[in-house]
């Protein structure tokens, strides 16, 4: 049986893989949007877990092809590995950390044990305890999860495929041939370091230009700052939440006294409007306390801003090189001047993004200035 | 402003243009699948009716380069043409013209008169009435619904995009350079005729593979019924329906008594399973009623099956051929053979499609195959 | 070993296979153009028939995969089917046909013979007698050469790409996915009919567009006719002609006294103007010979003009179309109603090109019109 | 009149334009090979500087729309840069260079004053001295020649789309939107420094795998080795060579005795292979002279190996970056962490190597290994 794939052509599917495909968790995913609310800046932006989970399985085979004799546990855990997200992917997962103290791997491990699923994989012969390992073990299923790993050659074939812009376009077909195992991790030869960094710095492109696009943050934050308010009025179910569907999760909280102006000006685009979004130092991190004092007293109301700190994330450098007969060489980090600057000085970058209603604007700007002063 | 597009790269938008985009109207177009339930076969396919109104709005504009002066009617028709469309597009209008007897132009009319986008045309300049006109008249609009016209363009490249095929890809530049009006409608010149071919033929491709394919109309006729069945007993209002996002009315189907167990069956993908799919000729089809009774004495209740007659509807054959001199040589359907062939014997071919749920397939099966013996 | 290449990103090439390519009979396919003079038209057409070699390879091993196991017979053949071409490919078979009376799959098998290659075939075990039936056993090596052969995938892909127009764009990964075996033949399952209807079309557009481009047309016999000039005044030894590269055959014409003329008008893109391009009967085809006259009569030498018969040959109505238990349905000509239009009336028209210095544009055209007005 | 381009689509072009490319100089410009011989890696890149240049034309009037009123100069210098390249682009420069003392720049410059062009430039109004400034001011025409410019952005999407890898895909729509003027010279706004950004790395990218990939060096300087020796010897004349064309160099060497040896690996592909390929620091870089001593006492002759010193020469930090309103921020070297890094530890490594006949691998490592044991 073959699904239809823009990136991979057909992909082929076993009769256990279609199983675990048809099963609700999995079809469920059909109706998370793979980019969080990217869409509402890249229009073509909605493409869903769904997709990706079964590209991930794909990239997984081609990955391990080179590395692994065939394993069906890394190719079920490819199709896997998302089946814990809830709505709007890691949109929702501060709240659902916050209420339920869990990631969205440990609720995908519970996803599995409690569905039909569990039973297609003990007929499959494939050990129930390693898929579940492979949950939480970083280390363990590192092809799928790792920095060379095929959930992010996915993703960033598949974002830039659907927002349109050309920055997350990968040389797959170079990295699959350069990989290799050292030490029991998935490492890359040493002709293979410019398709790693080039990886590496397309993820960096997505993260500027996609993932951390100030709309997409912005309506992130007023999405889980609806859900925070839902939840902490009664009005809104943790668990419950953790297990809904991106629109579903929207008209639950259209339907609440607490979180429904929020979402509605999500729904009808009327985002906030940046008063800031700039790079703060962790010594003089203005206190977000402060800032929400200074709004308030220019009259700002919970539900009319957001504030919000992020960062990049960009790890990446401990991967080892290693050269034709299989000899370490160095770190990734160490061996490449552009991943060493990615991971070192941009991956550790701080920032801070506030936002409010656009009739606010000027006093936000205002209220804010001083604090900041010092940041500009 | 720039919109990012993965079929045209960056759209530019006026201010005029961003206006009507920000109007409420269009921003629900988000969330209306283009290509109504073809994302339970091509799980690619979510992309939405809003990104094809801004790709319909370029690929107006481009068409309109060569053969019109610029003119912001049909650059503002090309945004606004599926203002008016229901929950799954073309999936809803069934529902929608049965108990609203209204086209979604009409509805479309409606929504411009109602709302702030009538404002923003007045504003701008050109005629509302224009504008309105351009909704039913099919002839005076053709550059975005005609044969050629800016929307089969852009859906038939876009569909194919987000799907995978390659079935639609049409040669958009080589139709721009040989496009051109005669006595007042769009025409093309000779040595644009295998690119206008090609154009209809990739459309019968799409119709075969993706719009006509048998899941997608299976899932959509699942739909239909469940409206039809949840209006006829009172659960949905029928204005309400045509107004609603694609899973607002799947949520709302849900939490009706008639109509959610079917809709559970579509988000769970449990779609009914073909037991018939043929071409029925005019003199002998079958009666709907006749089978009806034979499923029903077989014990399938009403929420068992679909039947669905379709056919594919290729029009095309009437578009004007002319010469480097702008004169006359004929219609595209008799100058091309192969369109000929298109609209002449596919186009009038009637299909009949019956599925049943999955536990009576067999039953099904037997009661029909006496009805339906001399189609088989 | 990895081949880099746009279809299908890397290519994998064996021990055995690599030894092949490094041949200097395949290392010369790199300077033989694959569409002949068609880069004169699309200047992103300098694609060579080395690369349409190696990527037949790889069509061929996706092809084999469902309906052989592994056979390196027909991945050698894969490799080897072009290595008898002659300078621009196809453009230079009239003249060779004409003097070795050898087509280029019996050029090939010569090569084959006295080279390298027959050595490397006979170390891996694949039997020579075999490859060498291949060339000229047009049945048996039907995956290569057939209706929907990895030839022809491969090269309306590659045609496509490289000139940048869409018409050539077929579904591989379908077509893969439906192939099948009847009584020993390729033959198409019925739900890949679609996919093979698409693949004679596409073939049939990139003839219309790029193969039987008028320029292309014109370039090429303007070529021939420099070659048999030169090899009739003994300026050039056809053996050695047929050895040629592309442009190791301009060269040596441009040294010719006889040729050097019309050889210096194609480097210099002076290609002679059509003044007749259409199909005539075959009842009352004009007589070349008539025609000839006529140019002469008002002052053309030989040197002037060209004068072209062409067709399209399209078959491909014969291949077997079956049902999911592989029994016989049709024949895909008689069962698809398009690809019966296609190999019927458009397979069999004939068509006919003059083209003369643009000195003689209007003493051709009216010495022409008489004869031809009845085709007019 | 349009030209068909895989990168844009319909390239459209003037009379004037049409005048221009239709110029026998133009027209040559068919036969040189974009990338020099990297064909011979990548067997996609037989793209010429033809296409190339239609091409760049056609990114400066993207490119200079907004930041230009229309300007007819940049166009046709577009179109005209790379007229004086020799055989091979930039492989025959350094030969060109050393004996001719001009640069290909100044070579154009003379194509134009002697050629049918300077009557076409003349005719259009366009001035003639601005055209030839182009040449050679590198300041004055920085729209096509700088670091955001129009061949820069032509090349690397052209090189990638022919070769086939991912690296230099460019996100032209983004920079084309975020470029502006200031001072009048090319700046980039704020917004667009990731997209500037992304164009320098996939700059570095293409570098690395393709224009500096090792077998392209080695074959390039097997070449300028030959084309030196036929010079010295008197087989070759200077003036003649630089306006020959890629295959008529070939073939002119392949009939001297004093490179024919050279010429025919590389034609055959048995090019050298490399011994060494490494960074050298400044300070003790091993002196050319000494190493020719090394492999000469070896038996190796001066046909039996390469030494080539190289280096990436990375510009581009000195770009500025504006605010939205045009005020001055920063030069992008100094604004982005990963310019800097680019322009700065990249830039300047300087690279050395070596490379010998097959049957001197063992002999020249070890005779090497000594004078570079401090680099290794």
């Amino acid at each position: 049986m073959y699904i239809r794939d823009p990136i991979y052509g057909n992909i082929e599917v076993s009769d256990t893989e279609l199983k675990i495909i048809e099963d609700e968790h999995m079809q469920r995913l059909r109706y998370i949007r793979q980019t969080g609310f990217a869409y509402l800046v890249y229009p073509g932006a909605n493409h869903t877990r769904f997709e990706h989970s079964i590209g991930t399985m794909q990239a997984t085979k081609e990955l391990a092809e080179n590395i692994y004799s065939k394993d069906d546990l890394f190719t079920y855990m490819g199709l896997l590995h998302d089946i814990g997200h809830g709505p709007f992917s890691h949109q929702s997962e501060p709240i659902i950390e916050k209420y339920l103290k869990k990631t969205h791997e440990k609720l995908g491990m519970d996803i599995v044990l409690r569905s039909g699923i569990k039973d297609i994989i003990l007929d499959s012969g494939v050990s129930l305890k390693k898929i579940l390992e492979c949950f939480t073990d970083k280390d363990g299923h590192n092809i799928i999860s790792g920095t060379l790993g095929s959930d992010r050659i996915d993703y960033l074939l598949r974002d830039s495929y659907y927002t349109g812009v050309a920055y997350g376009i990968v040389d797959f077909p170079r990295i699959k041939s350069k990989i290799t195992k050292y030490k029991n991790k998935i490492a890359i030869y040493e002709q293979g370091v410019s398709a790693a960094e080039s990886l590496l710095l397309a993820r960096y492109f997505m993260f500027e230009n996609v993932y951390m696009h100030h709309a997409q943050l912005i309506a992130a934050k007023m999405f889980t700052k609806a859900a925070e308010a839902a939840i902490e009025e009664g009005e809104l179910e943790p668990k419950l939440f953790a297990s809904m569907k991106d629109e579903e999760a929207m008209m639950a909280l259209s339907h609440t006294k607490s979180a429904a102006e929020l979402v509605h000006k999500i729904q009808d685009r009327k985002l906030f409007k940046r008063v800031y979004n700039n790079a703060i130092g962790d010594a003089d991190a203005p206190s977000i306390k402060e800032l929400e004092s200074a709004l308030s007293r220019k009259g700002l109301g919970a539900n009319d801003y957001i504030i919000e700190t992020y960062s990049m994330k960009l790890p990446g450098g401990d991967i080892d090189v290693v050269d034709r007969n299989n000899a370490y060489i160095g770190k990734l980090g160490s061996i490449s001047e552009l991943v060493g600057t990615l991971v070192g000085k941009l991956g550790s970058k701080k920032m801070l993004l506030i936002a409010v209603d656009h009739n606010f604007i000027e006093k936000a700007s205002s209220a804010i200035k001083p604090i900041l002063a010092h940041n500009a």
